[in-house]
């Protein structure tokens, strides 16, 4: 890992920070709990990988970086509102080192309106619901500020036509997909629609994130213009061996590092690639243990890390590493076509980043 | 009430519904569930004024209704998901004759994938959200394709931006503010907030689709344009009037017309100006009956019919129904600035229908 990979994405992050958390965007969002909800995610740390991905394709293809800052923060902002909606969905608890912004809507209701506990709850899930709505409203004005910078409008309105279609509805797809094989039980899940999964889950949003810095680059609304394509290609490539490594790291990383319970995924049965295959290579009393620990919410400590130690052991977790590598292998020939830049080794690095990264 | 208005809608509302159900956009919502979710407000009868009001407001600044098509049709999908969020919130089981969209979803969940009770009703909640989710996202793709129809792209920018930031702003802090006044008892419900929540509820939107159809109808992105100012100012105070009469047909209307159960909003305990009039005009022994019954959701038939006596008698209906005329009244010299034509006179014979509607 190049030392000035992360520098450069440390730069790239303020700036697009210092974009979305302009105040003049702060005094939009009322009442005051609504404008807690709308900034709880986007002002904890995060990784914000997908606004410097936008970044380094636009330089990548020879365009000005700082004509793409709005849709770069407006990339972050439309992630942010889907993981709040997410999040209300998943009745997940925990979210980048906070509670997520239902649990901090239920929290402001229970101490700031005196509700009791059903109602806190519908609170809090209330105000998560319309705070990713304004959010994904927001991200779509984000996107329309790139006409200030100079961008010509047709590409502003192709880049918002292709979010607010193809990205939108795929990932929506992906979520709901999700919804109803949490309904299935874990042995029954096959490999390919987990990676069917990944894809529309993460994979879609990277890629939208290179093509819309490639089309700003190039000044193009043509989301088929083949340099567009192959830097697509390559960044949802790199998106999918992301979520591989994250999942990978949701079992094996630490919980300081995560943000999240170590085990929770464990806890929540959550269907990742590793699963299956340890279901798939372990022997009958393997298989009936996990089976009986996956998705069990009260599991305990000791039966939480012996199911890790067996996803482990069952080559779950190798199984997935080199998958992930392999993806990272396949991503590189995609930017052949690019001329040699700074931009262009930013993105190679950031591929190596997605597998070698530790959180 | 001429016979040539309801005539006129009829013809506009063809041309939109014909816009949004074309088959080119069916295919993009999946999986089946999702598109059903979708689909199931646009497909039922509906009054569709707001599609409307924004092409008689193009037409009665002299611009052609037809360029204006694709926002008409994109601002009944903007108003759809956000009733089909305020179902969720509001834990309404029907809409426009039918069940709800997370309702239905319960229904599919329990019918179609085995799911006991609470899961089906988290796999309604998480359908409706992920629908209206998506049909955000395709308001504004329909608002984008006013381009090809010949719309200049920095009025169509313009347009998108106001509708995803100041609009949607506005209708979800009514939305909040809304779910905030049902934790507080009613006689604390003070008349100037339920008319600053009909303003931001049903208002803003009547009042962005006048703006939009006179943006488009002059080809002007400013909307702060004089005529865009005062049609908006127009549709703004016959919106609101819709609303309060709304309010009154909810009591006094029957369950055919309203499409939904005659009592409900006594039940539901829905703050309404009808309500609060009462409230400040019933002696002790009324209010204390009203109180009782406001609200619960058990109420019996018997109940439920003398509470709606009570209100009526109070003067709630008679005080409603005449600030609703006022709003008229108010309203119809902003329009003063327009050439005559056929479009103004739809927009004052709309004003009319507001108030005098049976359904």
């Amino acid at each position: 890992m190049p030392v000035d990979f992360l520098a450069e994405l440390q730069r790239r992050d303020e700036q697009v920070v210092r974009y979305f958390l302009d105040p003049r965007f702060r005094e939009r969002f009322r009442p005051a709990h609504l404008q807690r909800a709308v900034y709880a995610y986007l002002e904890r740390p995060g990784k914000r990988l997908r606004p410097a991905v936008l970044l380094f394709s636009c330089g990548a293809v020879g365009g000005d970086e700082q004509a793409a800052i709005p849709a770069a923060a407006g990339i972050e902002v439309f992630h942010t509102w889907t993981i709040v909606h997410d999040d209300v969905i998943d009745h997940d608890e925990r979210r980048r080192g906070g509670p997520t912004v239902h649990e901090q809507g239920r929290q402001l209701a229970q101490d700031e309106l005196g509700m009791g506990p059903t109602q806190s709850a519908d609170y809090g899930n209330d105000l998560a619901i319309l705070a990713g709505d304004v959010q994904q409203g927001w991200s779509v004005c984000l996107f329309a500020e790139l006409a200030e910078r100079g961008v010509p409008p047709d590409v502003v309105l192709s880049l918002i036509t292709r979010m607010e279609s193809h990205v939108i509805n795929e990932l929506i797809r992906g979520e709901l997909l999700d919804v109803q094989f949490a309904g299935i039980p874990l042995e029954a899940l096959a490999p390919e629609a987990v990676l069917e999964m990944l894809w529309l889950k993460t994979g879609i949003l990277y890629e939208f994130a290179a093509t819309a810095g490639a089309m700003i680059g190039l000044a193009t609304p043509d989301p088929e213009h083949p340099l567009v394509q192959s830097i697509g290609r390559f960044a949802a490539d790199c998106g999918t061996a992301f979520q591989l490594q994250d999942d990978v790291l949701g079992l094996i990383g630490d919980e300081q590092t995560l943000g999240k319970p170590v085990g929770s995924d464990i806890r929540e049965g959550k269907g990742t690639l590793i699963v299956c295959h340890a279901l798939q290579q372990a022997n009958d009393s393997q298989r009936a243990f996990l089976k009986r620990v996956l998705g069990r919410r009260d599991a305990n400590d000791d039966d939480v890390a012996e199911a890790t130690r067996l996803l482990r052991d069952l080559g779950g977790v190798e199984y997935t590493n080199n998958l992930a590598r392999e993806y990272i292998v396949r991503a590189g020939p995609c930017l052949e076509g690019l001329e040699p830049s700074a931009a262009k080794e930013l993105l190679l690095a950031w591929a190596d980043f997605m597998v070698e990264r530790e959180f």
